[in-house]
């Protein structure tokens, strides 16, 4: 159906210029901005409660952009914490692209920001092929969906700098090889970083937490969040 | 863009159409058809294996068609079970459509079939839209997922006649509330019918294998698979 196909590439043009122009905002501020993808239900919003009330503890300036089709839960959920959280609702659409987000940031409070997350709706498919102007997208794997998904979803595995395996403490309830998962992410991926984390029991999300305060200190250092 | 919801509702017309053609051709030959859905990771195909490894103890005549992004790996697992199992490969495509399931199911060997699973590629949101000619969409939601997925992605389960609660052996291990999940689930769709399924503990798939056979026996004496 070459029509459709056609149109797909021209969103996808008019994305890849929208999340340039917002590169460019974002790093004119040094905020560093994280999108996070996965399935729905690895733990996205749970991973960002933690690191919230984490960073209450710091003096990082942190706010969230989460997107969803239905509802306003997500948002609800991460307001809690005392950082701006905004929820887009796609209203059907099965990913956030970068013209939602540039609405979005319209409405933070004005002043300064260390770190924008973007939570994308739960999908491992089309939030892959959507730049959002982020300066690295996490993959969240958790335990329970398997350790094939890294093959079998190649694309949003290609384009993570890092992978976060989630509930890890679910380890021995499940069939999971956690070699095997990292073996094929990098192999999609040779340059994936990996951290293990958990919301529920050891080891907590210490590791992420340190990945992130790395980030920022890379991105202030040089503009750019370098590499571990 | 207007021109891209034009090109959407085609596409989705052109869907209904084939899709009406498969449910006809399926019910002249006293096919059910189920239409499984659910997250990437939520246990499809497992469910898939357990069922085929018990149908092999009948006289069910049985076929998968599996759809994937990238590989071949889930008609691999299924095809040990001794039944046809067809392995769509969309490249990039996040849910089958119609079409696809037309294409494949010219591969299956000639003869009778009781019964055809189209396992859908890992996704809650656009497999929902797309109609494959299915006597009944049967949607997976695995407990570690999360009991908010019914109004999070209301699209699926309301179009879904079962809710297979899986995994339900973790309940103990995370934070689900099974109560609210079905709840939620009846919300948006108050006939939905739910049952729990596990492939490592108890209960086992017993709860679903009876469901098929219900539905069996109902699409041999209706033509039309009843509710229970």
């Amino acid at each position: 159906m070459p029509e459709r196909v056609e149109v797909r590439q021209s969103v996808l043009k008019e994305n890849d210029r929208i999340a340039g122009e917002l590169r460019q905002a974002l790093a004119g501020r040094q905020t560093l901005c994280l999108n996070l993808v996965s399935s729905p239900g690895a733990g996205k919003t749970s991973i960002l409660e933690g690191t919230l009330d984490a960073l209450r503890q710091t003096s990082v300036r942190a706010a969230v952009v989460t997107g969803d089709i239905q509802t306003e839960r997500d948002a609800d959920r991460l307001r809690r914490y005392g950082f701006p959280a905004l929820q887009i609702t796609t209203g059907g659409t099965c990913h956030l692209d970068a013209s939602m987000v540039e609405r979005s940031l319209k409405e933070l409070p004005p002043g300064g920001l260390d770190i924008l997350f973007i939570e994308n709706v739960g999908n491992l498919v089309c939030p892959a092929s959507y730049d959002l102007g982020e300066d690295a997208k996490v993959v969240v794997l958790s335990v329970p969906e398997g350790d094939d998904k890294p093959l079998k979803y190649p694309g949003i595995f290609r384009r993570a700098r890092l992978m976060l395996l989630h509930k890890i403490d679910l380890l021995p309830y499940t069939r999971f090889n956690r070699d095997a998962a990292i073996a094929d992410a990098r192999r999609v991926n040779p340059e994936i970083e990996v951290v293990e984390t958990s919301c529920l029991a050891e080891p907590g999300l210490g590791a992420w937490l340190r990945w992130i305060e790395k980030r920022l200190a890379d991105k202030r250092q040089t503009g750019r969040p370098a590499r571990a």
